[in-house]
């Protein structure tokens, strides 16, 4: 079991999404976060007659690392959960997946570091779409939206 | 003239957007993070009888944070420009800046640090909804997507 | 094996560090930036006669994230390798772990998400230190700086 | 006045820096950042035969920008103060600018941009110099760490 995991079973309040489903998801952003950084650096060392092919790829690494790393910081907070944020910031980071997974996987038969972000890329985004649905917010609600959003439940 | 706009003059391509628009979003995306950073901390000190109404302010701020400061990374990235992975960021970053803004109004008249970074997040969210019409990708398009985009035309 | 050591072992030039060392401290670096994201959260959610107490916990975790997080980024960065650099961001990272290890250590018996941050911060710090000895600069050297650090020999 | 500045002034305690001083500190890290994140990618837009050059101008792009942005967060917060962790962060960050500031005036004479982005490195890395001998800690402490550091005097 990951920190993540452990984390989210110590949290003070309900989290009403899957602990493992929602932990399996922050720790494939974090690992895609950190196969992008990689994979812009292993680029940069690639040999000047590769480099130049590889500039928009370097781009989306760059831009999917961030991206990445942002959302899975707004997944590990519950607090006044607001389901249109989580919502937004995941639509992004599928969006940032798709792209760098698209470009890395043009040279993925070329470089091995391509091969293996693409595969990162493709994982994770494959698990934040099947996360969406459970950042619906539940239809039939009484109180303040950061109370009736499926994260976040009345403090104990 | 921030180093944010001359660094825009000295991108060695095209880039279709009015520089001066972009950068004065980008410096609001900067000034929003830092002021947002600024908020959860100012919070975190305020007295005890007040620190447990500001838990959720807290949160906002710091998801605020961390979306502002990567969405300006990626406006600040032109090279194989995806209008769709812009547009999705700088959407997350609309809807960050108004959670916060408003969390932080909730506190503006009990807390001079609230009232700021609102007024910091209102100033953000009109200037990215103002962006958002000049990153529709061109209607009438001849090259490969990271060409046709309006950020980005061919390197020189 | 994690992505982290699988793209080490896909970088196309030499890295003169224990590929499964330095992975393992990447990987370090990042489950602690994640624990620490979440356990200021918890801390957030705690009740209103604890929270108070957890103010400066709360802000070590938060730089302890965001010190973890990029340090993790540059030692996962080998082109044009400056162990000088490599050795300062280290070395503000053993410090952070330490500082939130201690604030979070405070509050282990009464907050399970405390406990097992300063478990990870702990841990962190310790494969920190173990590093340290080798970013060390190596003493006969014949090229420029970039080559004849530890972490990087000639490009292929 | 920036929101730098207003947000230092609108913090609920003491803070025993100057806050002008502090505000201009925190203010160049954010733009130094800035200028680096678009250094690295005006590099990767620069025609095939200049690109390999500006390889490691790239890498020290991205971890200068990360390394400022990260400084200036940590220079950001200010309950319960730690000299230690701040002087190494700030020690980091003079380190990264010395760096990317040597790495991009090389490049000065043929590109603007690392012309102006080593012009952003120097600027800051003289400004968190004249910083370092205020986060000394005070010299005669009666209370806790927390309370005796020069930030950070007692909650009022």
């Amino acid at each position: 079991m990951t920190y993540t995991e452990k984390m989210l079973d110590a949290y003070p309040a309900e989290i009403n999404i899957d602990h493992r489903q929602l932990a399996s998801v922050i720790d494939a952003l974090e690992a895609c976060a950190q196969a992008c950084t990689a994979c812009a650096d292993a680029c940069l060392s690639e040999p000047a007659d590769r480099l130049p092919m590889l500039s928009r790829c370097i781009r989306d690494n760059l831009d999917c690392a961030a991206i990445c790393s942002t959302t899975a910081a707004v997944l590990s907070r519950h607090t006044g959960y607001d389901a249109n944020l989580s919502r937004a910031q995941v639509q992004a980071a599928i969006q940032a997946t798709k792209t760098c997974g698209d470009s890395c996987s043009e040279h993925s038969s070329r470089h091995e570091h391509c091969r293996i972000c693409a595969e990162a890329c493709r994982e994770t985004e494959r698990a934040l779409k099947a996360l969406m649905p459970q950042l619906e917010p539940t239809s039939a609600t009484t109180g303040p939206p950061s109370q009736s959003a499926p994260q976040q439940q009345q403090p104990r």
